[in-house]
């Protein structure tokens, strides 16, 4: 099966020596893009896809989000808009919630979401458990995750449930619960923040990951400064997620170290807390990635072009600086090749926009501007 | 024909008694709302729509718009975003394209973009000319504008044109091409501001408008503080756009005066100015309406839900009051009583979202929740 597509206006590939394209045509065989080039030369194809002078895209890649839970938190947000403020404790209510929920009900949540997340261009998703903080409901929520995608991470140390010491809990994340889980998962991941884990916890918990296969990544420097970068850094992390409070020595080690800064600025649009110094991270040579953090608790939002109009809005980012965060900086921090980028051999996962350019992602904020979704090469919007 | 929704989760209103429903159906005869009540007592119908408790919502009365123009401003759009200030004057840029484009072309970009209104949930919207500035191109725009909706505003006051001084231009506006754009608009408007028209030309363009049968809105304090707001209080218009730079002379006068004022919050998203404080004018008793300004330069977005967003996060307002804003507002911004409500009698305008209450709409910013869409009654998404 191939699949042609002609009269792209502007096509975004991130090819190093020519990283978009202008009046290009792409083919696609077997999933994977086999063929770039002028749109006058595109060679026929099994189906035919007339781009009308519209931009395409990479397909995102949302490196983090929650998409697995049950219930949801307007109200609190609601209170929040109203001036009071977050603590990291919230994530109880959506594990009550969670808790109650059926796997069968928790699938049927997650596949809409995933659904609408598709709709709106992402065709790579990361999703982490940590809704549970039980050993039966952490491997339930990663089951339900790697149904739905091959990067699910492994998050019982989201926060300390109710009843528990920090330490005592460490103790059966790192034990039973991993051994459940492990198989699961793809990564390993802790939530390294006052009112969560600290430094040493959250070591523990991502050293004893690793020991079972999984790969690190760690919610770090969201609420305030704090040791979360530094540890991912160590540990050779492949990301760092929020990235909002830094030091330099904190954006110093991000730079040395490779490790991907995860920037999600639907948590400081739905929180008011300030956004991640995005400009003063790419300048000092860190790479990036954008993502949702789809969660109900501090940005239930689902869509990358809002997180591009925020990049670019409050970030310091230009449209294109933002678009790459969005698809190979997501790509970089899954450590993956294959997607993020539209050159001869990667996967045929690309977005078709009602305009002309990847600009309108951020000069037309809010507006549904995917037109068309191909995942693997297969036409599903 | 007859048209019955049952099963909504959360009905809106905006009845005196009892401006949001739970549990409540609806019934839609000959394009109006024709019973309100339990969801369980909800009378039979030629068509039934099971909201899935789902909340539902008036249509948005979008207020201000300039949806009829040729070209787009995505590099200019860029370079703001890169540093540079927006002056009044890039209005012209559109001007060149939009006179260099046919009727024909102009109405077919026009109803693209009314679709995509739409489809986001907008069942009323406003429309200016003001992209033309010569007498047959701006008649031609309302011309285009006349078939889209019955709200159309004449705007040849929009900037001066090249070539022209103030009051050469005022002359033509309040002259020839008033006669001959007035049998095609409702309302007259003009750009009160520094680098377009000041307090006396603004005052001949509003007065003339109003002795050929047009009724006056202005578009006052946008970049800076000025007269706008007190002209458009002192000649009793319906409503004054902007309103981001205020004194307290100016929040009193509209307050006395009943004139709406207009937040356009998108383009203090893409402009990166300060955003208009809605919280000010809402505690001080003046009646507000939210609109997207949908237009090339400043404003690019044709989200109502996105300009919901914006509301609670940047100017002080609730997800309710923000959704009245967007809906009541709009409605009372164009003086119409049988929009923007949902009460019996009113005008079946409604949009079904994708969740389970109207907080939602600023809850899951960027995420598009509308699922179907009645327009009088006649279901089109």
């Amino acid at each position: 099966m191939s699949v042609a597509i002609a009269n792209i206006g502007e096509l975004v590939t991130w090819e190093p020596d020519q990283p978009i394209r202008h009046g290009a045509g792409l083919v696609v065989e077997d999933g994977r893009v086999a063929w770039l080039g002028p749109s006058s030369a595109t060679p026929a194809a099994d189906e035919r896809i007339d781009a009308g002078g519209g931009a395409v895209v990479p397909g995102f890649v949302d490196s983090h989000t929650h998409l697995v839970f049950a219930g949801d938190r307007a109200a609190e947000f609601a209170a929040r808009m109203a001036g009071q403020r977050y603590e990291a404790g919230g994530i109880r209510t959506t594990v009550v919630a969670t808790r109650e929920a059926g796997e069968a009900e928790l699938r049927k949540l997650a596949r809409h979401r995933l659904a609408e997340l598709h709709a709106q261009g992402t065709t790579t998703v990361e999703i982490k458990s940590g809704y549970g903080l039980d050993v039966a409901t952490e491997e339930t929520l990663l089951r339900v995750a790697s149904g739905l995608t091959a990067e699910t991470t492994y998050l019982g140390a989201h926060v300390v449930p109710d009843g528990w010491t920090a330490d005592a809990y460490v103790d059966l994340v790192t034990g039973e619960m991993l051994t459940r889980c492990a198989p699961l998962a793809r990564w390993v991941d802790v939530f390294c923040e006052t009112g969560a884990f600290d430094a040493d916890q959250a070591r523990t918990v991502l050293e004893a990951g690793m020991a079972a296969g999984l790969q690190p990544r760690v919610h770090a420097n969201q609420l305030g400064h704090g040791p979360g970068v530094q540890l991912a850094c160590e540990l050779g992390a492949a990301a760092a997620d929020h990235c909002t409070y830094l030091t330099d020595a904190d954006v110093s080690a991000l730079a040395d170290s490779g490790v991907v800064a995860g920037l999600l600025p639907g948590v400081e649009f739905s929180t008011k807390h300030p956004y991640p110094d995005a400009r003063r991270l790419r300048d000092a040579g860190v790479r990036i990635a954008l993502a949702t953090d789809c969660n109900p608790g501090t940005s239930y939002t689902s869509s990358m072009p809002f997180c591009i109009a925020l990049a670019v809005r409050e970030m310091g980012l230009t449209p294109e600086e933002a678009l790459r965060a969005a698809t190979r900086g997501g790509a970089e921090s899954l450590r993956r090749d294959d997607v993020g980028q539209l050159g001869v051999g990667a996967r045929a996962d690309l977005v078709l926009l009602d305009a002309p350019s990847h600009v309108h992602l951020a000069y037309r904020p809010g507006v549904p501007l995917v037109k068309r979704v191909l995942s693997s090469g297969v036409l599903s919007t």
